[in-house]
């Protein structure tokens, strides 16, 4: 098949990219020693608006920036890559903010059928969105540090992302 | 609590960033239509290894780049805001490349004790480690592909980048 505009794109900006790399002999363990999680929103690019330079720290996205869709994720970056923080980033106008998991459910029945809504099951048919912002950062926080795979040791906090301003501030 | 040096850096770097920020205007949905998912590796820059402006595209990050694992970020994507294509990348010297599932629980109960590892079912003690790279690709995009969540009309294709030499190559 043809590649798409996406895929031509990719191997056009790659090569520019990997034309002027000089960083191919960094550690695989963060540097830095720590995890970030953040929402897969396009609005978002976490090293530049976060100040991670390649190599300081694992950056995990979902929709949400969801602490328990994240977990598989944190056991391996702490037990098996030695970080031992965590920052989570949620932020303003998240597309978690606008739908419950019925109005998913319906949509994906309207556009899949029936056997796609069984499927839901692979995450419970929970979709994981949230009705208040700062109250999920805050929630998130709380469920990793009850969680008992993240030691105590583990420094978490929460912050909100502004994507109409570019700001971070601090929740929890 | 005193701010961690992680933290002091995340409030540092964003308040340069911010102050230069003038995509406050950007819409919620992609504006090109589509999903990357990646590993969470350190080493891995995904807006500018490959070419992903800011606005452009959703960027689901973890472990290994796990197709399963972003399942739910995926459905949102395409059914909640519209995108219509995959990408799926992983790395050479992924960290998913180097245990089992087994050598990752025994680490866990070593240091976290026999709670935490039934605390693992909430993955159900699936690490997702894969002990080949271009394998693990393709059957990542055959799991999508396969997928009645995903439909056939997603473009999807599979890639390697390489943390060495900072180049993509394609897979599937």
């Amino acid at each position: 098949m043809a590649p798409t505009p996406v895929q031509e794109n990719l191997v056009t900006s790659n090569k520019a990219y990997a034309s002027g790399f000089t960083q191919g002999d960094l550690a695989l363990p963060p540097a830095k020693k720590y995890a970030v999680v953040t929402c897969m929103d396009a609005r978002i690019d976490p090293a530049a608006a976060y100040g991670i330079s390649l190599g300081d720290a694992h950056v995990i996205r979902n929709a949400g920036g969801n602490a328990k869709d994240a977990l598989r994720s944190l056991v391996i970056s702490q037990q098996l890559l030695g970080t031992t923080e965590i920052v989570l980033v949620k932020h303003t106008g998240c597309g978690m903010l606008t739908f419950k998991n019925e109005d998913a459910a319906a949509v994906v029945r309207q556009n899949l059928g029936d056997k796609a809504v069984e499927g839901l099951s692979a995450f419970n048919g929970d979709f994981q969105p949230f009705p208040d912002l700062e109250k999920a950062v805050t929630s998130d926080v709380e469920f990793l540090r009850g969680s008992e795979l993240i030691p105590d040791s583990v420094a978490i906090s929460g912050w909100v992302y502004e994507v109409e301003t570019g700001r971070v501030k601090s929740v929890v």
